[in-house]
């Protein structure tokens, strides 16, 4: 798809690329700058060289492979990525402390918040790991977990974000600031920004929140970051897969 | 009180420099590099005559209200403090947008988040106003308001409360891992963490976050902030008190 | 001039978006994201509303100035710019100061640096000012400057870069590495660099920059981005300009 | 030492904490704020466990190795240095390129800069290496570079080092505007800062200079700061040193 379909929500083709995340997420690749060829110019400028790129495709590769590879990231970061995402506030929690992005979210102060709640899905339901402080164990509980039940949780965590919305729906209706009614929203509430951030500190990013020791679901925006940050340079992308999943086992 | 006292927690004078917030909040000044003489040698160092500073009262702070007035802020940069903070967590979701502070915060991965919930003074709780998008009228309500009664509201958020912690506890005790359980959580809960930041980055969070149009629950925190820094850099706070609210309607 | 014609470099059109600076000196705007609409989408955001934006310019212009107005900063960071700039060193050095830019910059340890030096036009010769530390001027020197002879100065300075570019070119012909050799360089020699930033953070810079109290050397450079910036989005920059400059002295 | 002994410029004991650097410069750790015992806290603040910390060292030290292992920084930036430092313009150039320092530093602006001019000994006087664009070969020149003797080479870059002195009084003794002045000035010439950054953005910092192919010119000023960073967290430092030099070939 080239850059210049036109992208405009709303219109057929805006969710060309798209990804759908959780139950009612997405991530939106709604604007970019640059390509690989841009990568290519910023580090050949360093000896002056610039102009070269773009006219022999195999000599760009090595060089980006070499660029990443030796962990030059500034010519990383004249390619910049612009998303909109919808994601419950416990991943916005996580994303936001992320602090090279540039964010424009939705305000409960200025308008009510009424996108949905997250429900997990019974496969992604989990017991507390016992290895791992912050992991969840989603196959083979030990007996002691045999009281849980996927399906009895999914029922509590759904009914909760039940009361929560008749909640807030009720303070609302009493006529209590949109800022205060608020506080009895759960972090599963979904929200939405728009999310700018280059190429470079977009794999910071990526690198730890695909990570398999990251919760299941922010790892699913990252991974789906991934899978579209290939149409803005592919090249670059393929090189920073292969450096961090060198087994092939990546995160697409 | 000298910086050299044993500002540790559990130690009796750990709180002098503690300043109480909201129902269950507190901000605490808990350790800072530098002082007003700091930045009047930071300044000087422009001028290669950094070491005149401290010897003579008078002229520093001069030089402080004319780097305010003109606004040169990176002698700001090299006065460093570090706060404890616990608020709630819609308090901490406006707070991360800014982006050049250092944060740890407590996690509800890693362990069990008990910290009580906000429940709002009757005082505090107010209408939506229908003039600002954003904002919450405590006083004068308008006739339409005439259902909304504070004691109300407030005994629904504070039975909202119990049951999302009932639920919480209710899904860790069935052996839901602990990245899951939270997610039925409201925003009212209360989180912790150690916030460092410059002085000039805090002024930039005060002048935002200490003004008229900042949701009240943030502001305390703000205003608590500008108070303890006083500790720090008593004349550097005072001008830019004098600066920002020229009326003498100061925050503190 | 649409941002799809082939802006690259070699190919005639390229310096369609070129300011030329100082004797060697230019800025180009060689790539960029976003446009007005966007400003508007990303406040519209926070109340949900995003997608009316572009349908009514006239509400899109009032909406950019009250966010110019009340200091809203966030929805301009996802308007981004590439400039292409050569620039003398001690400019570079002011420049770099600027901390949320993205730089990669030709280096003198990669390549010979070979770009010419600053010479000042007679006009811009000027006397060290007696009433501002760090100021010059250039009209009715007091007598005291009477030795002072804009031809003789531009004479000093010229065969000066003379002398450093024959000892620069000894030293590599001598076989002397790059890095070492280039230590005689002085700060009037010309470098180049791309710079990417966000349209909140090129006001930053314009505001200081664009400033009477900035360095002529640096204004021009400031000046002409302000000029370039007007091709991504000229109602923002209007309404910076129309607050920034309201009597009509603008840096234009 | 202690913190507390008054690190006074102009008092006996302030030099201290100095490293002196090439023929004319140093690094002075002038304050700090924190320990290894804050890194510990930050990272237990996550599991609310924090003050346990500074009871067990042995603890400490395993958990400290695990955040360095597990490339866990936040922790790291609650610890904060500020440093002194007077080094050539070229060895600015580069460290001004890390943009999350906080600098202040002297201007040829306010004040006439004359603090000497880098001079290379003898032995750091190096041909262009053939094999690595960016380097400098010091041992076993190959036969072309016959020609090149270091003796010769310092003396060029003294003389040239005068000459630059000479033209510089020169025009400032004309009455030119000291801004205008400097560019005649060589990025030999040394100036001076203060730096404030972070013990994570430090160790980012050394990982970068402190590496082989980094600059002789900064890697000495990187090798000294991480002398002095052990006097405010040993710890940590030789954590990180273990971990980027396992070899034991460190930088110290």
């Amino acid at each position: 798809m080239e850059k210049n379909e036109p992208a405009v929500p709303g219109e057929p083709n805006f969710t060309a690329h798209e990804v759908k995340v959780l139950n009612a997420g997405f991530v939106r690749l709604v604007d970019w700058m640059g390509s690989d060829v841009d990568i290519v110019r910023a580090a050949r400028v360093s000896y002056q060289a610039a102009w070269r790129a773009g006219k022999d495709e195999g000599s760009d590769a090595k060089l980006i492979r070499s660029l990443i590879k030796r962990g030059h990231t500034s010519p990383f970061e004249h390619v910049v990525l612009k998303f909109d995402v919808r994601a419950p506030i416990f991943v916005f929690r996580q994303w936001h402390r992320h602090r090279v992005w540039s964010y424009s979210e939705a305000s409960a102060r200025y308008s009510e918040l009424d996108m949905g709640f997250y429900e997990p899905e019974r496969e992604n339901i989990g017991a507390q790991s016992m290895t791992e402080k912050q992991g969840r164990v989603t196959e083979n509980w030990a007996p002691e977990n045999a009281t849980m039940n996927a399906t009895a949780v999914q029922s509590i965590i759904r009914d909760h974000n039940s009361v929560a919305q008749r909640t807030y729906r009720q303070l609302l209706e009493m006529g209590v600031a949109r800022e205060l009614a608020r506080v009895v929203l759960p972090v599963s509430a979904y929200s939405q920004m728009f999310g700018t951030v280059s190429l470079h500190n977009l794999f910071n990013f990526i690198r730890l929140r695909s990570d398999s020791h990251a919760q299941y679901e922010i790892r699913v925006y990252s991974d789906a970051m991934l899978k579209l940050a290939k149409h803005v340079a592919p090249i670059a992308v393929q090189e920073f897969i292969n450096k961090n999943w060198p087994e092939g086992d990546n995160p697409e």
